[in-house]
């Protein structure tokens, strides 16, 4: 049976990747990627073929992972953080309904809202929400709607793809959407290059955080209601009946 | 300098730990945990001492994890799943404020929300919120206007602690919020033992897990309007404009 493995490889640093994942990828005959995160992994295993499209080209790197496995070979597909969170185990279920004969299996990995977590302290104690500002496949009303619904909520919000250079203002959008709903005092983090060299982080008020240019490689957490800060930490208490 | 690792360990079985989790209970003195997480560990570390403080004694167990480090042994505090979602992360945070001479390191690990994700197919693909049904700590006022804000704003849903035997209709009672803004088709998934013994899977559609009986080991997942099933698989999209 031919066999695709979709891999979190975690943040970046290989010891943050789980032992199955790398088990898998020592199994394995090829890994595809993404340049940038082939690039995190090729050190430790020199001996594979790796194979990869540019970026925006998932579904073609989807279709060349099928075609590889149909020769014959065990794939692994690799994504950084987690394979299900904005990542490519969804395209590979769409894109293998052309791939009968082809078994996929998804290795759950470490997602930037949970690597960048436990730099900040712990902002995801209680009920979070996860919101993806790129506007390339959703509208910018959808993620509004769900900016308003997250404030409504006193959800904790941690905010993937905060910015790129066609979206530099949205962080700020989203802060200002969420300023209808939470002080200005409320406790955020943004953390660069989680479990990456140069890696950083920086605990700030949502006022701050309005002003703060971020990138890419930046994940932004801002607090409910009830996370304070603790010796330098963002920390979220577990629930509204502290004990 | 006295050293707290509090260390997400994954779903269960020993390969879905990180790497860097496996070395952090390798170098330790003492593991500290709730006796099921302990339990999950054991026969991989036998030469360590274990120590626990029974389920609910959780200030207890953090106050042994630093009176342990005060005695200048390195301290593995673990977790299922992520130290940092609905874990011991932030309460180790809150009781160090009163043991300033140590130093507090999340290791983050795979928490359920992803593990199981893995298991259904490819849920979280995009923006999803994480509500816990417990209301030991949170007024169920305040879960119920998160499930109408995640409702509102066609969020995927991942819901921690769907039952007890104290909240045995507490999921019905999340669904009926939720059917008011959801289709009764929507897509849903329940996993049982994520990465453990008995490991169990079911895709149905919200009108039938309103009707479902869940455990406190069930992990429990409510589609967005565009979620679909695949070849038996729960499959989210990467957004509103497909490719």
């Amino acid at each position: 049976m031919n066999k695709i493995y979709v891999v979190g490889i975690g943040p970046g640093a290989y010891e943050k990747m789980t032992i199955e994942a790398a088990e898998v990828l020592k199994k394995c005959d090829v890994i595809i990627g993404y340049t940038v995160y082939i690039d995190l992994v090729k050190d430790h295993f020199p001996e594979k073929e790796f194979l990869s499209t540019p970026m925006r080209k998932e579904v073609e790197r989807c279709v060349m992972a099928f075609e590889e496995a149909n020769k014959g070979k065990t794939v692994a597909m690799i994504c950084s953080g987690d394979a299900g969170v904005y990542g490519m185990a969804g395209l590979i279920h769409e894109v293998g309904k052309d791939y009968p004969e082809t078994v996929v299996e998804v290795i759950p990995g470490v997602t930037a809202a949970v690597s960048g977590a436990a730099v900040l302290g712990a902002p995801l104690i209680h009920d979070f929400c996860l919101i993806s500002l790129s506007d390339l496949l959703t509208p910018w009303e959808t993620i509004e709607n769900r900016l308003r619904a997250a404030g409504k909520g006193d959800f904790v919000c941690c905010i993937y793809n905060p910015s790129s250079a066609k979206r530099h203002d949205y962080l700020r959008k989203a802060c200002d959407i969420l300023l209808q709903y939470h002080s200005e005092d409320t406790v955020c983090g943004i953390v660069n290059n989680i479990g990456r060299d140069g890696e950083t982080a920086r605990v700030l008020p949502l006022r701050e955080l309005r002003e703060t240019e971020v990138d890419m490689f930046t994940t932004v957490f801002i607090g409910n209601s009830q996370t304070k800060v603790i010796d330098g930490k963002m920390v979220t208490p577990r629930g509204y009946r502290n004990v």
